[in-house]
């Protein structure tokens, strides 16, 4: 019999592999080496396996430093993802070894912007950059709340503020979500979920990428890529992809741009048209 | 512009975070951490991310003592796995630190066996085993090749006969595939490939677990996972699951096996039957 596991009481590991430097700077340094399972048929790291390292990253500085998921569930908080954009010049390559910095932006009353350097570790040359918006609710309300007021404005310590430590990426701004053409509609199952039993915010990345054909990945990279997280979607639920091809094309007449929703629960009698829960935004080059 | 990463002329990295005994005895050990996103929604480790794992340590393993797949590669051969087989007493949770050994157990003129023990880093208590088949292949006739005469025997040198380090699971003797009911079709996308263009050996153990209800995941515990990989598939396959419920269930009526198997593109007109790719067997306790 399986039960859920508490993240309560239980110290976070101090062998944290990928951590080098554990210390409580302002920045911190998550570092991995590219597997070969983890690469796509290009030879190079699939992005959700990128996500993946960059909450990873975000999860030990934050942790490091006291604000950690495990410490916040204690007093009835958590951060809630709800913007994630990825932009880069090389995606890394298989056996590379790549080291990710991430540090706090800014912090408002109901968000916190985190950023993220993307770095090969042997020639220190930059792939790219991330930013992030994060939300911290209340368990029992799931309203978002006050940051400025937690710990008495302790987050405040770690914020580098853009002229001092730049992220060169443009933020999402994400437009009015397209509604058609509807191009996929799937069920969701038990590899999709996280221990809340949400959709898995990286597993939505994945989904959105199966959407476009072999070519675009042959002949193209990805350049850039924007998720904005509305709503949550759960174990069961069917998601229906929209998919807008920009009107540019490569010469190979394949779009350079893809304006993505995700709905849920579309062609439901009480709600036939669903609920948005995902806007995204995929730029290749 | 993409191009394949060349394997070749490649060296390894020498900071192989995972492997803390890189020494060249007939075990190595490989260690890593269950990380929050790589847990199910009971919290924990999914079985497609443990497989991961011991793929890897497996890799390392082979990589350094000469038998990697990059190092093959250069000489036109590579390793094909032909079986897998994980049995566990409990599966590792969220932030529980694990570490894994693996040898050879035999090597025949066409295949070899690899195990594993999989452990607990802090008390030392054991998760489970599991067991593997590799085959050689020539990469240009995708023949097998004789494991004897490869590099003079060298291989042999690093097997463990079973009454010195035994492995306490049942090997898998796959029985004669079911051929019936077919349960889901699905199609194969760009998240499904790894670096050789094949659906990748471990997406198959995703989509064959999302094919059983929240119920089992809830109240049982995965207690075996077995499968044979049979011929490869490609992206753009369909893939169809026929799952086989045993006749023994729990109270709650859902049963206690399932002999799955797979089958690519059934229903093509030159080929209505398909192909059968994947034969395995989920045990649940």
């Amino acid at each position: 019999m399986n039960s859920t596991t508490s993240l309560t009481n239980r110290p976070l590991p101090n062998r944290e592999s990928g951590e080098r430097v554990p210390g409580m700077g302002k920045v911190s340094l998550y570092s991995f080496t590219v597997e070969p399972f983890h690469v796509d048929f290009t030879g190079h790291l699939f992005l959700g396996v990128l996500g993946n390292h960059l909450l990873n990253a975000a999860g030990r500085h934050s942790h490091n430093r006291g604000w950690g998921i495990d410490q916040l569930n204690e007093v009835q908080y958590t951060w809630v993802l709800s913007r994630l954009s990825i932009e880069l010049t090389e995606m890394p390559a298989q056996y590379e070894h790549v080291e990710v910095e991430t540090w706090v932006e800014s912090v408002m009353k109901l968000f916190t912007e985190r950023n993220f350097l993307i770095r090969n570790t042997d020639d220190g040359r930059i792939y790219g950059y991330a930013r992030s918006i994060w939300a911290m609710i209340d368990l029992s309300s799931r309203q978002p709340s006050n940051l400025l007021e937690l710990k008495d404005g302790d987050i405040l310590r770690y914020v580098i503020p853009a002229d001092e430590k730049p992220c060169p990426i443009a933020k999402y701004r994400p437009s009015r979500p397209a509604t058609e053409p509807a191009v996929r509609t799937i069920d969701t199952h038990y590899s999709d979920v996280d221990i809340n039993g949400h959709i898995n915010s990286i597993k939505y990345v994945e989904h959105v990428l199966d959407l476009f054909p072999r070519e675009l990945f042959e002949g193209h990279r990805l350049q850039r890529f924007d998720i904005a997280y509305k709503a949550e979607s759960y174990l069961g639920d069917t998601l229906t992809f929209i998919s807008q091809p920009s009107d540019t094309t490569f010469a190979d007449g394949l779009a350079t741009t893809y304006d993505i929703a995700i709905r849920k629960n579309v062609g439901k009698p009480e709600h036939p048209e669903g609920e948005a829960i995902i806007q995204a935004k995929v730029l290749f080059c």
